[in-house]
């Protein structure tokens, strides 16, 4: 990509947004750290810094609760990335991946009203970013991991789940599964299909088409059939590494072989998140009433005009097409309603909860071309959170 | 510190600060991270986040100099501690440390006008707290270490330098070292004597000691006696860990040998950063037109008021005495211009030059109860910056 190529033009609201809108936006970052008391006198000083902060430190020492309380530690989201899966990217390193995480907090706080920061490492190595983040524990309250290469990304957020007494949640996979999940409900409701009922296909094995499998499984959905870029996910085949072993066991329950052809044959639901193509002719064999998710950015695995011709309800991961899936939707949600509750984990339980809060706030408006909210809905945040917050408290 | 002990008095500018308004101020931290850009429209998201944040991370993958211009990394402040040594409490722990740390990024923030986040390590091994830095390394543009305890201090400093490219500096050392220098260079003027030609007593050979003691030494001044808990520091002396035998060598001119009394005997300048209380009556054996800082907090080594009589310049650490010796009149300014000029280290002539421009700002207004500006003084950090910067410049 070079910058000088594309054209400039006046900014305005309805302006193409050029390369150089977005350089200029992003020069010198795009977060602000600030002090929550003003400084401005002996006063205020000896009450944030010392004598006065010496207190509140010796008071911690004394009673460990206090840290929750009394610094920002306990409500701070910590986005970590590897720089291994960047959008589109893929590897390109922890450096480039920062703006990215950057505007990751800049969204956590704008719809989650949470402090953030961004940690990007100079390792992928699954130990050592453990090692890392363990040494680290006391600075944070919770773990977005993002952009993390499959299949790594699966280990490591296990054995974090397992290391931390936090919320840990790579977002790319559950982030994008629970969208997905509330988007799949509404779309259901549209074509008036039983979602439990639904025959899917999940087109794409990696960080988000497992995570996606996993939550459709979760929440009864019986007839999932994930495909790799090896073709249909089943148990006989003998290439696959273990966590795609583990869901051929609880998936494709017609034994179903072959290709993204053979998986469509009389499905009801495709979800793509593999950044392959599919072509036309295999969209013709779904059911009728036929869900079409082709989610890779930034070019979706069927463009939204051919996929309307054999599905009744089209979504896309882009913003200039209806139906966006997208995870600003869930994730500030769902670590405001984690952390509201003092949650030491995000569980399966708090995703549903989360999705089905996704969903139901689309409520009389929905329609083939409205299943989510939109991304700025002020709403939704606040309704994931309610949500998030009321499983965990059960729990 | 029982915090209910505390008698609560209405808030007001003239009133004493309670426990009660310290916690508050306390609740929840002290620190927001926000966006530098609103995002309430779906063309704000595009462009700091996707699809626009892609074509930036794309641009620092194939050219990593952008990371320092399009991400807040390069000018952002990571403040580092592991908890074992602060204040006055010593090893409490890098999660009773954070108040601290957080309170010192509102600092660089409102002062330096810097971004800061605090990174608080459970860990207190050497090599772990630098394998750990060095793996976070593009998510920060300098390292303030801080309430790290001696000697680890030394070795932590010295070896962070060399594995990162960026200005690291503990400024439990060189903050102190840098303010003490300004000091004592305006002291001097009150008293009509040539800074270079003191006699100058430093006790304590923690952080702030032996880091006093190498800028005075690089300064010029040719006669600096050591003392620690066992006694003014010689070439003789078998106890010495590697850095006091360092400066064994480079001090102590004429080879004094006893305690402080002897080592005070004809001295012209005492600095305290021991906590431990000196006699009245070893002050008595000072030169005429003495300076006398008595620095450690709560407790400074002699009140104000007793080495008032034997002294004719006195300072403390506490905002309530003149004269405070506070690091804030430091550290903004030195990294404020280490980042400004790209250093990729603070060197001693840099230090050096922030300690004369905390000096000269004094001006007309020197006298022996002001001896250095306020902390408050907006005027300060940057004439600090501004000289770091020049050195930097020409280095």
């Amino acid at each position: 990509m070079s910058i000088s190529t594309t054209p400039e033009t006046t900014p305005g609201p309805t302006t193409p947004v050029s390369s150089r809108e977005v350089f200029a936006a992003h020069e010198g970052g795009k977060l602000s750290v600030q002090s929550t008391m003003a400084l401005d006198s002996k006063r205020a000083l000896s009450i944030a810094y010392t004598p006065g902060v010496a207190q509140v430190s010796r008071a911690i020492a004394e009673d460990p609760a206090r840290h929750a309380t009394h610094t920002w530690a306990s409500r701070l989201v910590a986005v970590v990335s590897d720089g291994t899966s960047v959008l589109g990217l893929g590897d390109i390193g922890a450096a480039a991946s920062l703006p990215v995480m950057e505007g990751k907090c800049a969204l956590f706080k704008e719809f989650g009203g949470l402090n953030s920061i961004p940690l990007v490492l100079e390792t992928t190595d699954v130990e050592e970013i453990i090692e890392t983040l363990v040494r680290l524990r006391p600075s944070f309250g919770a773990i977005n991991l993002e952009d993390v290469s499959a299949p790594r990304c699966f280990e490591l957020e296990e054995r974090l789940i397992e290391a931390l007494d936090c919320p840990v949640m790579h977002d790319d996979q559950h982030g994008t599964a629970v969208v997905v999940l509330a988007a799949l409900t509404n779309a259901a409701r549209v074509v008036g299909k039983e979602l439990a009922g639904l025959r899917v296909v999940v087109s794409g094995a990696g960080a988000a088409g497992i995570a996606i499998t996993d939550i459709l499984v979760n929440v009864g959905i019986g007839d999932v059939v994930l495909v790799d870029s090896q073709g249909v996910i089943h148990r006989d085949r003998n290439d696959l590494n273990p966590i795609k072993a583990r869901y051929a066991a609880i998936t494709n329950r017609d034994s179903v072989m072959g290709g993204i052809r053979e998986a469509l044959d009389g499905a009801d639901a495709f979800i793509g998140v593999s950044s392959s193509q599919v072509p036309a002719e295999d969209l013709e064999a779904m059911n009728d009433g036929a869900i079409i998710f082709a989610l890779s950015n930034p070019d979706p695995e069927v463009m939204p005009e051919v996929a309307a011709r054999f599905g009744q309800v089209v979504a896309t991961g882009r913003s200039d097409f209806p139906n966006q899936i997208n995870n600003v939707l869930a994730f500030p949600g769902i670590f405001r309603g984690a952390l509201d509750a003092s949650a030491r984990r995000i569980t399966p339980r708090m995703k549903i909860a989360a999705a089905r809060a996704i969903a139901d706030l689309v409520g009389g408006d929905l329609a083939a071309d409205f299943i989510v909210p939109s991304p700025l809905d002020p709403r939704v945040a606040a309704a994931v959170a309610a949500a998030v917050q009321e499983v965990a408290s059960g729990e």
